[in-house]
């Protein structure tokens, strides 16, 4: 595979938000209208925390992939920092090929060189496809992910 | 009731692992043994970052709660900014008081202020009684909370 995975550059944007919004449950969620200007901010934002990187997967140029990886410091479990994935896309056309798991281990691998104890992510119940690849992974559905919009 | 709800100090961080460890499911979990710098460090980690803050209950200088908010930038959900709520305790004789109610309600009041989009929170599927309470504050259970242990 050709597929390389990297920190998401400002020129990467546009795509990345193809990829977000081409999700029939993403789509179906009632959220407030967001201008241009409040993408860019939200992009310069997590660009220049170092807890927080957007990724995406970078097949000689075409943006077929993201997610987010955001690290959290903590006290709990005996202090160890945590790593939560978020906003896990792949392209429509390159589905079940590979791209997501080697997306993820490549995320895993991240998070240990980095020390994390633990990896956390939450997922759509709907979402039992994406369910039974997590759980591929090595993850367990121990909690309940609960949201409330404000 | 004269609880007050505050960003931790480095004097209440004794009180906070207190109450992290003052709970079944927290103590059955295979951790790594921290020694007592990384508790600093970590606590000087949240407190230099201005998208993490460790919350106590005081009770006229008695911690009697606490919890920690994360915000997360994101692109998704057109944009907004997102708080997540981990390790939320009460002080095992002040349960069933409304203390973890007042927290949560001042938790997402501070989320408001900010003008976050989404609070989002998981939660052992063995605290049903938690389930219910979040519940009972507006949160729904549309997730799966899926964790991996490195």
């Amino acid at each position: 595979m050709a597929v390389i995975f990297r920190s998401a550059l400002r020129a990467d944007v546009p795509a990345i938000l193809e990829l977000l919004d081409d999700d029939e449950i993403s789509r179906s969620r009632v959220v407030p209208e967001a201008t241009d200007a409040d993408f860019w901010k939200a992009f310069e934002t997590i660009d220049a925390d170092p807890r927080n990187e957007l990724i995406v997967a970078d097949d000689e140029g075409e943006i077929v992939g993201t997610c987010q990886l955001t690290f959290t410091p903590s006290l709990s479990r005996r202090a160890t920092e945590r790593m939560t994935i978020e906003g896990v896309r792949v392209r429509a056309d390159r589905r079940s090929a590979g791209v997501g798991r080697a997306m993820m281990l490549w995320a895993l691998d991240v998070a240990r060189e980095r020390g994390c104890g633990l990896v956390q992510l939450t997922t759509d119940k709907r979402r039992t496809a994406a369910q039974r690849f997590y759980a591929g992974l090595g993850f367990t559905a121990t909690h309940e992910g609960m949201k409330l919009q404000l």
